[in-house]
């Protein structure tokens, strides 16, 4: 089975189908499981008690009914679709199976005649379709509709919901096209879709549509708002744009989809500019964690080097969308930076969101919890609205962040490695089966690690072709001291892509060794926010400091890392040298003072204290937490 | 005429009339002058222009109209009313009297037959009365009406729209009493209105409705929503909370009102309440302009300490909502850090909104511009929407602020002093005439000063009583080294308030000089989001870099301030020593590195530049500004 989220036509690397890359247990097939067992499950509840799967049906009678949920909630059906679709390809789970065939079957029966299919607009009682492109989310809950039955056909052969999304995708060319409305959605995420739909059904309309809302996004099609027009990419035409601006999701659905019009087009200066815009959003508007969003006001991108540790945003949405931008950008190019910040972005945002038991989730990531979380913000419904909370909440008024964590998971096996005429690319360390058809014959591995607990993954070739073929593996960028050996000996490689070119024998071996000691990380001095503070990271894990592990009476307020003492690891847990902050009390009521010392001295009590992988973090109950910490001797700038 | 804003019948000073106090000239009677030729004349036309006025038209006219504005609307009208009213008690501008009559024309011909007025609601084709508190504004609009009402009685004895106001509060009083309506205002703000009707009305239901409206707050009565209940204070009992929390001028227009109602109920305990209130809120969330409210998204205060210079709201209500607070806290306890306050919120908020020529304002006051201002987002009507521009604007959707500095500015000079049994205080360094009747006679004074731009400010005593009388004078807490001179020389006086007691003579002169020399002001470390940095102050006023001020090739992300070269005066500006940090390219996609030293060296470029106070920021074209300057060598903190 084709079974792939993304299939470009070209490009210098070729993806894997689910069907060729499976995940053996480890940090990654456990966590497929908690999807299979936990996340889906709790997100179908959820969709069914709040009756937003009650829409689909409702239109279905059309009779006239209540609208349950926000004008987004029929994409949450769609994404679940995707992500059971995944599943079914993965495991095979007939509980999902199931409950997919009566998702499809609302879905597919509440669709009108022309092919429009939106359980908010339209009716003789409600506002009339297309009448809101700024809210209305109607392209965008297609875009999703499309990805899901393209991820169903390719899942399960079946053409039924492929079917529906053609004739959706029908209309939409029908009413969108050059001579048609002038307008784009106010969140961008039709465009993947429709690409996708292309690669599935070779229709040249629907690549064609895409481009149509690349190249209209940017010339003023959406009013004007609050947020301004860079909210949804209304500001700069996407070819002309040099960074990532606004909504954060929306910035980035779009510029995956932009991706895929430039390699399916074969347009090279549009993905000249989406290459710019990557480099610099990460260079400059890009968390530690590889959240992104700075702004809680409009989820959007801040300036440059606006990266407030406390008022992080960092949307799990975004991560997903970022991972799919990424993703594209590496297929087209093989450049391992890509993947590096796709794990980066696994380990501690697409990790972070779900609880240990896959009934809670971060809907936003904060570097930097001040006080232990408060009463969520509930709407009417007795639900957490969006990213109101500081903690992991069953489930959001807004809820995109469940179902899209729960289709990446499902597919995450897709991800871990491509293949080209002559080999095969590992781009994620994970237990695993991998096999690719090459032109000369199947090269097929096994791999093994306990990553990230230990940074050694064995490579065993189980079948190869009978001439020389590549085994490359991507060397992180932070991995400084890697030795990949393939026989002969461990050898020092340099971060980027290390190769293994021969005739393989199955059974043959090749180990890479990547140094999993913790080690501090320096932000930036344009970063203003966290000045003075470092971070302590550990292979592609950033650590966090959870007042939970501060000697009794500490305050996170006053620990201060003494960077001199080094990190160590004690039970494979890094652990740092803190030093408490002896803080005087001065009945002062101005925080502002004519010099700065206001903190002695000799003797101050230290501590070694653990550090925890960001994405375990308040899974002990309530606690404060930093990602940064301030340094007792902040590093000299000029020296 | 009693011409004051606020007129406590109890408490330590009491307030004198703008009658008994005027300014002239000088920092502040220049910008009375402002008010009167250009900030009102230009609210004026954007009322109108904009058809806000028009609402009250139309609504008395009877016929359906569609409304103009936002919900408050009515209320920006009002502000209005107050600011010609105080401006009529001032200077007796006969051209904005005419307006003012006008104004009051149409407002009081709008009102329905049982006293409810509001031009967006209870009409048969508007939504109904009182059906939204989370966001209709109701009675937030009268609370500005009765302010207003009250401010022209005092100032012109008219009781027209004295009645308006009766009848309104009358229906108030009946709908929201004790067995009315378990309901309060999502704004804040009919509290300090209804307080003062009743100290000018001596009908006491009007102080038992406020008393109600502060007692039903923080019980639940208003629904849930996205921002969570501390947005509208609903969260905690007032006299139960013990910092300010949610929307900043929400909260501080209550803690006003509640201040008032503690004053004419001698409840002492909910006075505590809200001088702790004060206390923990100026230590832990408060800018060292004054300026408050840490969020853009809900234009709230930040948790303790989250004061990021960059993504700082400091809307400019807030700033007049604070004074209002402050003021009252004065008033009741005679302590000089309120009044500490009100100065650094004059200088560094207040005076910082309006532009140099009165016709446009900062609705939000970043401590740090990053970028030169891009568009600002427009609505439909063209007009900017809220605090979404980086730079000053001339009139807002939602617009607030400039009426707001427009009744502050002309009821300025009731701030100045205050008076006792035994003497006058002052509280507010202005060239200006004091006269207050003691009970042994007159007690007048002439101020001459051309503070801040020096620290001297010479008293001469006009007319004095045959008896001992006390001149008070507040010491600012900055102030270390001040002297007061009452004819016997110079002495030294510590910050707080400095006397001088004695049988005065005419013409006899108090001088007191202040220290003007610019100083360095350090952070609490627990301020995450300016470490290592350092402001500069001189006098009242925060200074500022402006990029403009650059060396040509500096950038303001890479200049360092050199705090051991100390700070300097030339021409009456302040100079620093700046450091350009040398950055070599690196080519790097990522900001976060295992060393920190990523700038150098020896002979890096210096330069003497010049600061200029905050408040004349962004007047010389586009500009990028910090007041927060990274030090070149950080402070230690533990030493």
């Amino acid at each position: 089975m084709n079974t792939f989220p993304v299939t470009p036509s070209s490009g210098t690397l070729s993806p894997l189908p689910l069907s060729a890359v499976s995940l053996a247990g480890g940090f990654w097939g456990e966590r497929q499981e908690l999807n299979r067992s936990a996340i889906i499950p709790h997100a179908v509840s959820w969709v069914t008690r709040l009756d937003w799967l009650g829409n689909l049906e409702k239109a279905a009678d059309g009779g006239k009914y209540e609208h349950r949920g926000r004008e987004f909630a029929d994409s949450e059906i769609y994404k679940l679709i995707e992500a059971m679709s995944w599943e079914h390809a993965r495991s095979g789970d007939t509980e999902l199976d199931e409950v997919l065939d009566a998702f499809i079957d609302k879905l597919a029966a509440a669709q009108d005649p022309d092919g429009y299919l939106h359980t908010l607009f339209g009716r003789p009682w409600q506002q009339p379709r297309y009448s809101d492109f700024k809210w209305g989310h109607e392209l965008y809950c297609f875009g999703h509709l499309i990805q899901a039955a393209v991820a169903n056909h390719r899942a399960t052969g079946s053409t039924r919901l492929l079917g529906v999304a053609r004739k959706l995708a029908d209309h939409v060319c029908t009413m969108f096209g050059p001579d048609g409305l002038d307008k784009v959605c106010g969140h961008a995420e039709i465009e993947v879709g429709l690409v996708e739909l292309y690669r599935v059904t070779d229709d040249r309309r629907y690549l064609d549509q895409a481009s149509v809302f690349i190249e209209r996004r940017g010339t003023g099609t959406l009013p004007l708002f609050e947020f301004g027009k860079a909210y949804w990419q209304d500001d700069i035409p996407v070819r002309a744009a040099t960074v990532l601006r606004g909504h954060a999701v929306r910035a980035l659905y779009l510029a995956a989809g932009a991706v895929d019009v430039a390699v399916e087009t074969g347009d090279t200066e549009l993905l000249e500019a989406l290459k710019l815009q990557w480099q610099n959003t990460v260079a400059r508007r890009t968390y530690i964690t590889g959240g992104m969003g700075s702004h809680h006001m409009d989820e959007a991108y801040g300036e440059d080097f606006v990266l407030p540790p406390d008022r992080s945003y960092c949307e799990t949405c975004a991560g997903v969308a970022s991972m799919m931008f990424s993703w594209r950008l590496l297929l087209a190019t093989g450049d391992a930076k890509y993947a590096d910040l796709m794990e980066r972005t696994l380990y501690n945002i697409v990790a972070t969101s779900p609880s240990a038991d896959g009934k809670s989730f971060f809907y936003a990531n904060t570097l930097h919890q001040r006080t232990t979380a408060g009463e969520a913000p509930l709407n009417e419904d007795g639900v957490c609205i969006r990213g109101g909370s500081s903690g992991r909440e069953s489930w959001f008024e807004v809820s995109c962040c469940p179902p899209n964590v729960a289709r990446t998971l499902a597919s995450l096996g897709a991800y871990v490695a491509t293949t080209d005429a002559t080999g095969v690319q590992i781009h994620q360390y994970a237990t695993s089966h991998i096999r690719a058809e090459l032109e000369a014959g199947v090269l097929a591995l096994e791999v093994e690690t306990d990553y990230p607990a230990s940074g050694r993954i064995k490579i065993t070739v189980t079948d190869a072709p009978p001439v020389p073929a590549a085994v490359s593996i991507r060397v992180p960028a932070w991995a400084q001291g890697a030795t990949l050996d393939s026989g002969l000996g461990p050898r020092p490689v340099e971060p980027g892509t290390a190769t293994a070119a021969q005739t393989f024998q199955p059974g043959q071996q090749i180990i890479l060794e990547l140094p999993m000691e913790p080690r501090f990380s320096w932000p930036d001095n344009r970063i203003d926010a966290v000045r003075g503070c470092v971070a302590v990271e550990r292979g592609p894990e950033v650590l966090a400091l959870e007042s939970i592990d501060l000697p009794a009476g500490w305050d996170l307020d006053d620990a201060r890392i003494d960077t001199g003492a080094g990190l160590t690891e004690r039970d494979g847990a890094a652990t740092a040298t803190l030093r408490q902050l002896q803080r005087t009390p001065t009945g002062r009521n101005w925080p502002f003072t004519p010099t700065a010392k206001d903190a002695a001295a000799d003797g101050s009590p230290h501590a070694e204290v653990s550090l925890v992988p960001y994405h375990s973090w308040a899974e002990r109950g309530s606690s404060t937490m930093r990602i940064w910490i301030p340094a007792l001797t902040p590093a000299t700038e000029l020296t």
